[in-house]
Parts: C-alpha cells; sequence; structure tokens
C-alpha cells in the first residue's frame, strides 16, 4: 500500500458501522470497552457541529476504512485560541507501518492549522512502543506526565 | 499557618491585580512568558460563564491571595459526561509546603465532582520533584507522557 | 529460523573477526565507536579467566554468529553473592525478532544461576523500544535510572 | 552547618557501630533489610583491599558520622579502564540538605580520578525527588532505565 492510496475524510453518518468497528478495535488496545450509550453518545458528537464536541477523521484504503482519529479543540489559559487535542487514534493492525497512523496525524495538524489552532497535543503510554516508534517522528516528547485524582 | 486558616473561593473581578501577580509567578515557574493580551483575554475568561472556559479559584490566607488553580471541562470521547483538566496550579514560594496546593486541588476535585465530573487530571513535568511529592498523596501517576506538534 | 536452530555458545579465539563485526554493529546502534586498543583490550578479558572481566556468548545459526552478549559479575553491598551486570547485547538485524536476543538473555540467566548469583540487571534507553518489547517479556521494568557525572 | 565543618574520610574498623546505624537507614529508606550475615560480609569487604570489593566513605561532623558512600569499580567492554558504580549513598535525615550527599558524590568523582577511572554512574529510583534534586545538579540524568530478571 502506498500512502498515496490512503484517503482522510471526515467520519459521515452512514459509517457507524465501519467506526464502532475500528473504535472497538482502539479500545480493546486499551485493554477497554465502553457501555452502548457512550458509543451513542460520542458518534453523535462526532456528526454534530458544536465547537467543543469531537471531531473525527477515517483513513479509507480501496473503499476500506481502515483507520480512524478523533480530537477536540479546547481552551488554553497560555493563548488566545484554542489548542488541539489528539485523544483516539487507530489503525487496523492489518495495516500497520503502513503510514495510516502518521496520514491521520498530519491531517489533524491541517484541520488545527485551517481552525486557526496550531498546537496539536497528545497522551501515549509510556510502553506505547510501537506508537512511540511514530510519535517520535511526527511529534516530539515533552517533559509532561500525566496524574490523575484516584478512582473513588 | 493551619490549613483551617485557607478559604478557596473563586477569583473574582477586584481581583484581577492579585490574580496577575499569583499567575505571573506561575508562568515564570515555567520559564516562561505571555503577552498582555493573554493576560486580559484569560481574566475575561475566568470571569465569564461559558460552560468550555476556564474556571479560577484563590486560595487566600488571612486575607490575602497565596495560591490559584484554573481548571476547565472538555469531552471525553469515552465517556458522557465531560472531564476536568486542572491546567494551571500556583501557590505562592512564601507558603510551600503549607497545604495550600492541596486545598486548592481537592477544591477542583469538590467543584468537578459537583458538575458530575468526576474525573479530573493534569500534567506535570517529569523533573517537578516537589510537585510531585503533592500529587503522589494527592493523585496518582498514570503512565501516558504528553507529545505535541513540533514548533514550525 | 525456529528457536531451535540457535546455539548459544561462548566466544572463542578464532570468533575475533566475527566478534568485531557484530559488536561494531551494536556500537553503532549506540551511535558510538572505540579505538582499536579497546577492541583488543575487550577481546582479551573475555578470552580470559580473570573472575571480574567480562565473558561473552555467541548466538549461532547454521554456523554463523548471528549475536552476542557481554556481561560481567560485581559485588553487591546488599548481599554475599555478585550480581551480573548483562552490559551488551546484540543481534544481527537480519535475524531481528526471531528469538536471538531472548535466546541470550536466558542463557545469562543460566550462566548467573550457575555461578551463584541469581541476579541479573541490565540498562536500556527508555527510547529503545523494539529492545523493550523484548524486554518487557523476559524481564521487568525496574524504577530505577542511571545518573553520571558530567563529562568533562 | 558549613560545608567547610565536613569531614569526608574512609571508613575504618572501629567504625563498625556506626556503619551499622547509618547503613540501617539507607536500607529503611529503600523498605529494606539484610540479614547479619551481609552486613558482616559488606563490612569486611569495604575494610579490605581486594581490587573488585566495595569501598566506603563517611562524612563527619562534628566528630559524628552523619552519612556514608560505598562505590566499587567494574569492566566496561567500552573501555580499558574500569568505571566506578556509587552502589549506597546516604544521608542522616538530621542533616538532610546540607551539602552531606552533595561532598560524599564529590569525594566519589576524586577517588576516581585518582584511581584512573573517571567515569562515574549510580541509579535511583525516578521518584527518589529528594535525592533527584542533588543529583540534577551535580549529575547528569541519563536515558537509562534498569531492568531485571524477575524473581524466581
Amino acid at each position: 500500500m502506498s500512502r498515496t492510496d490512503l484517503l482522510i475524510r471526515p467520519i459521515a453518518p452512514e459509517d457507524e458501522p465501519e467506526w464502532r468497528r475500528l473504535w472497538t478495535g482502539y479500545l480493546e488496545f486499551y485493554g477497554t470497552q465502553v457501555p452502548e450509550p457512550v458509543y451513542a453518545s460520542t458518534f453523535a458528537r462526532l456528526m454534530g457541529n458544536e465547537p467543543y464536541d469531537p471531531i473525527g477523521l477515517f483513513a479509507v484504503h480501496d473503499g476500506r476504512p481502515v483507520g480512524l482519529v478523533h480530537y477536540l479543540f479546547h481552551r488554553h489559559c497560555w493563548r488566545i485560541e484554542n489548542v488541539c487535542y489528539l485523544q483516539d487514534l487507530f489503525a487496523d493492525p492489518a495495516v500497520r507501518g503502513q503510514g495510516v497512523g502518521r496520514a491521520l496525524i498530519e491531517a489533524v495538524y491541517e484541520a488545527a492549522e485551517e481552525a486557526g489552532c496550531p498546537t496539536v497535543y497528545w497522551m501515549t503510554q509510556e510502553f506505547n512502543y510501537a506508537g512511540r516508534m511514530l510519535y517520535d517522528r511526527i511529534g516530539e516528547k515533552t517533559p509532561f506526565i500525566k496524574y490523575q485524582r484516584p478512582a473513588g
């Protein structure tokens, strides 16, 4: 597969079954699952136009979706424009290493640029070696680590 | 100073000079500065009621602000409710180690809980040892690290 | 290549040319090189029997060396027996992912066990993703990080 | 306490009781303990002259030992001379922040230099914030992390 065979396009309403398939694969990668109402709510938000709702893109090869990305914008106290948080990125294992992840991240870079919000960031597990091989080429590691409120 | 001497309260319009003083201290901690329009814009957002704008709290001791926190809510594709991102936390160096940071984080936990968004997270530099001494007690480190789009 | 095709054996005097080839590949992985006297000295130590000198093993496939490991023993104040420090590990890129690294590490585990020194450790760069994929399966990450005296 | 009040000197046979007290404090810091034969064996090695045995120094203030360091030399395949591994470092909590740790590390730098082995390294837990505050000033963090053979 050459990268020129890849089409990056917005996720559309008729994509819901394929979106569910790919997003489930992503959630499985993180060893998690979400209940049906979250699938429904997240897909509805992806389809809407609310400015702070997530936006989704598909990577399509030969007419078949093989990857997805979800991103959203949020305020940042250090600047006037919003920043772009790339939350979910997934490439079908069958097409790994063929530029799907890179093409999706680059598409988010462009979309953020067009939205006037050039800052794009994401988080990944320190031991996501396969992901980090890509991220080191296309992004840069920061010294920031994530803390969270302990579970109840 | 005992922790019962600390009052945590929303930042109010008349607090702008003290807010500027404390936030400048925070930015200096990160070796950075922001231009005047960012001070103005961020303070205006803190004073407003837009649901995706940042919210600010002061820690006040003997009538004097000694710390601040900024937090905001954003969507999360894995759940229906928003999550709370604690973006900026600062305690005046003169009161370090006296519970100001802890009281501010706990106040954000409560505010997020009341907003129906119990997930609270923040990011810190791996080598922010003083901060992490507190965060390890009041929060939990995750394996997530932050990547970003390279500058220009 | 199945793992049963692999022979792990001590490096012998007549292996010097192949040892130089593989060890140079390893040093190149780390973006470094060493002068000729270090090649000579290290090989001489590998061939000797001094108890604190390094020991070397080859992984051989179809009669051809495809990987090497160097390890040594040193004192440890917390225990009576020595510990085993696995210093250098290399598999020819042409055979990566085929069990050479694993077989060499397991051979060191056995050699250390036989020497009465069951503790084996090694260090790797945080971003050595390919290596860590293996190390996470065959070893365990500790929370220890390495500091050094600054150069010059 | 000014740093000029500190004397760094070799641990001597008559120091055994004080050495046991300080080293126990160090082991407690790591949440561990060692059996009596390890105390005896390690102290005997510190008192001997075997080239690969550990060497110990005391930091003494007003005639009272307030800190210790253990270091040893081992082979390194990348160079001809040995390297110095600074294994254990401890300052009595009562004197923390007063330069004891720094003086001990600098004494090891000097001893290694005199031994013709200028490379000195040590390992510390990623979350040893107090230690790292010092190490970042006097040493440099490397990207190396430690893996070990899993416990039987």
